[in-house]
């Protein structure tokens, strides 16, 4: 099949084709509840250049260049192309969304519907994903797309959307009406998270971004107040809340400061949602005990989430906006989202 | 003042005048925490209705007559006309609604924030309630109102919508996307329920009534689905949730069979939630055991609940069609509720 | 093998041989997923009796005969004999304990957690389980056991004490210090409730039972009181819990009147849990509403709670008092269980 | 009344005599709901030597020694001595304990149980406290104790005692028999933590200390492991827990590195309680999305919750080891504690 490979780093992301376009060795049916999907969508990511940049080689490469070459790709959606021999309920053609994790199924975690904490590959990190033709995953990560929704539109929730829905699941879990809930950043995580709120609570939605073209989105999907990162964010979240700021905050960012903003933005008894990464929390344990706040760290969903959220995008009630480049043109996808020229995600098409 | 007295029961609801329309008493400050409310708007309940008839007789006036004479009128709301000396935070002319049960504040109940368990009054059933011109109630009745809400306009959330909140509320707790939630009964309460629903959560709403005009206003509060109450509701609700049936039911009607029917359209491990009330709840126990469900009863909301449903209605996410009778036309308003002429809830205003 | 096969029902529960000690084909691997046990000990239950009587023939076996011939017991034990080809983390020889619901592991509920609510097999009431050498299950529903804990001594935990453990971690969920929990039956489950209980929450155990010496061995067990069900145990009850009620009161017996008292003795905002199971439950809606109450029906637990309860027994928190029959005398057994002559559980080993 | 009272702060505690025992006017009843308490005990806490050297200062006397002079004292239980004119429930001779915080009953947070998060005073701290014959403090701090507890034996429970339930309770609320909760710091809040622990759930208690005493202590309450906090000890707690750290850590320590080691120490999932104070917390915003671990911050527990505490010690479940000294001899108490002389906590008698 064809597909696009990493064949090394790139520290400075300088070189004009990270990747390359190669044939390689269809992906096969190894155990029997493995499946292969023809991919139909697979969106690109932030954390697509990192990889390419070596942010992760630490975490996921120790050793050096032992991960290379790899397909990335870890936002997948297509149609069921082959399945092992004891799948049952799925057959070829059906259209399906991937769910990113590779889960055993038999772990305590696994067992209590926590797969993203089970030990397991994650494809397009750590081995090959969905920037190709097919990718072989389990039937465990498929999740079946109803006929209202194409593979190559919904791709991007498998790994973004799924963490946003997270996060702002557990946060309507608690949010009443009459409290408030604080979105930092209305980016590509950021715009489904408003949507998701909206959709799942009655809470008053801030939006804090530095853009005013992201508020004006923001707006449209239904924030209740927007609010520009202009240097006194915190003094206006804080007016809109009675002094008392907001019983939630989810912060999409986490980083250039967002953490101890979003922190001063949260109300004593509220919770602080870290999804965004980059910098660190930094605070004093008193104000931890004074104020009784919550710091709540979040990872992408698990599989029934993504059922959950597919559920909203075939109700209407999330969307998503799409950016379509061809599997070929991978690097100038890439290239495009590294100049911030993409307006919501991209989505690699065959 | 002027109020509507209730001097004796009718059992049969005949009389054409239940309540006589005299001069009595103003009520006065006693505690220090006491409040007087003017009335703007008393809801017309169906309960004054089963007060009249003597239904409460057994409960709440055992010993025979001893109640009487009585003011009914338990949904009020109105302007603060007085206060007790200690009372901060209310001045005279603040609009405000009332919750309906007077409770002391220091039991555990009230420590815990379930003021509607604790021992106490319920003014309209066993002592003076708003059917006049003045109300004496406790501050910790008292619901500041925001400046979108009339009193007249609100009434009824008092004690109507501020149990389908509760109920509502409970529900929206465990509700997911691509769940379902049936809505047994679009009517009084039920209508509030639907759009509590539908701001709240993300959950399907099913409603099933047997009369075509309040199907029709289910499906201009945001119903999902409308099922006709036509005998085959429980096939119909099955097919519309893959026959499983739902994860949640709320019965606001709880008589003619609703409760067994209620119980059949609820999924294994969902819930059935009682709002209404007359007849029997009868179930094997072993039907109970294999199908895990839960029967959750339901009663009148907390004091922060009746805050929580004042900004539903401040941010017009749910609405409240109301028809406005004068005081003195209180047995007008009561015969009309009785021959089932009135749309929406009737309020009486001064 | 050697196995205990059920050939016919008995309606009158008379005939001395209700099982023939057979020889019958091995149990033999089929999915590459599943596992045979060598069975060490399977618990003798009460619904052993309701199957040979026919019971659940309306349930299992609709068209009349076809279940049989049947090997029965559905709380089985054991080592692993032998596993599939994709098993993964078990070796032959390890002691283990079956979870009784045979779950596919695909659908939501099982990807939720919620194994038991999954469509699947049972293998004892509907296809062949562990009166026998051999049984053969699924990697799903092994759970290792620790080495303090032999396959004969805890195989009716597989069940009756994952049952009980389900229903009482359900209460210890909301149950805090100064509140109360009634047990109604001392007897297999209920003597495992009161330990999972005391180990679990700081909550008053109260124990009901109509026998004296249930009554002791709960005492023993560590409840606080101990009520004999004498006619007046609600009125004794009340009159523990300051004449309101219990928080939790979980019934374990479901029959002879026990859910009218259990409804009694439950506080008003308090829940009612369903366990054992004979009877109707029967409560007017206006109480459920005017109390608040909630009736949670309970099933048997998860794998992950077999998994809890087993390091409940591992830590010596919870005990089984176990009688021991040879497999080949499985009809003594039954018959003592009918007659009242066992006390703790019966287990049949090789 | 004679009281003990601070004059002027003392930034290196050095001086001999930091208190002046005097005699100054006895409190008053000013609202209708006031109560008088006669000190029967009033605990001596760390916090009290802060007070002494200002490092509360800026947050309750920022312009300077306007809150001087002062007397100190949070901590209090005794008998009622005179009550408002409308309060309802208590008499005098009752013997009590003393919630800490004044809180108005009226807002939100009070109305929904959380009393601690409402604006109000705190005697001891920012208004005359309990070193004293008598105290003045509202209806809605008392909790009449049980005939078994002595005002003196418990005084320290309503704030150090309450806090570490608090924490306590909401880890209890999530942990399951297998799974561990770490105690770091086995002192005077620890060791109550502890016992709470171990009478509310039955997960593994492993207690960190770096004295051998504290943990021989440990030992004697109830902790199921003893690690020696010698630099090791996050090597020691993952040993013991298979390599993945603890489901719940709860630090009671706060201070000289124990909250990257707690968190160190906590499970992915898992939840790290900050009770004690003193540095700061420091994290990568992506080690907390990769773990999705939660940090929890706890203030003081409810009213509710000390009626709860007040249960467990009731019941011989929670017990306390304090040292008398007479309210004369404050300072001592105070010098004796700096220098580390006391073994579990001083307690001012009259």
């Amino acid at each position: 099949m064809k597909a696009q490979v990493l064949n090394s780093y790139d520290d400075d992301l300088k070189a004009g084709e990270w990747l390359s376009f190669d044939d390689v060795a269809d992906p096969r049916i190894g155990k029997s509840s493995d499946v292969i999907v023809r991919i139909g969508g697979a969106g690109v990511c932030r954390t697509d250049l990192h990889i390419i940049e070596g942010v992760w080689r630490p975490h996921m490469d120790p050793a050096g260049n032992a991960l290379l070459p790899l397909i990335m790709g870890h936002e997948n959606a297509g149609w069921i192309e082959e399945i092992g021999k004891e799948v049952e309920g799925l057959k070829v053609g059906d259209p399906v969304i991937v769910h990113p994790k590779i889960s055993g199924g038999t772990c305590l975690a696994c067992r209590r519907g926590m797969d993203m904490h089970a030990p397991g590959k994650f494809p397009g990190l750590d081995c090959n994903g969905g920037y190709a033709q097919y990718l072989c995953t389990s039937e465990r990560n498929i999740v079946k797309l109803p006929k209202t929704l194409a593979p190559k539109e919904v791709a991007p929730y498998s790994d973004a959307g799924l963490t946003a829905y997270r996060a702002v699941k557990k946060a309507t879990r608690h949010l009443l009406p009459g409290e408030a809930c604080v979105v930092i950043g209305a980016g590509g995580l950021g715009h489904i998270g408003i949507q998701c709120l909206k959709a799942m609570c009655a809470a008053d939605v801030i939006v804090v971004d530095k853009s005013d073209g992201s508020l004006a989105l923001a707006g449209k999907m239904g924030a209740d107040k927007l609010v520009k990162a202009d240097g006194n964010e915190v003094e206006a979240v804080l007016q809109l809340t009675d002094g008392a700021g907001a019983e939630a905050v989810i912060d999409f960012v986490g980083e250039k400061g967002t953490t101890s903003k979003g922190l001063a933005m949260t109300r004593s008894g509220g919770s602080y949602y870290v999804v965004g990464y980059g910098e660190d929390i930094r605070i004093p344990t008193v104000d931890m005990v004074i104020s009784e706040r919550n710091i709540i760290g979040n990872l992408v969903g698990t599989w029934a989430e993504l059922v959950e959220l597919m559920a909203l995008a075939d109700r209407g009630l999330v969307n998503l906006a799409t950016v379509e480049y061809r599997l070929a043109d991978a690097n100038r996808a890439l290239h495009d989202l590294n100049a911030g020229k993409i307006h919501g995600r991209a989505v690699l098409i065959p």
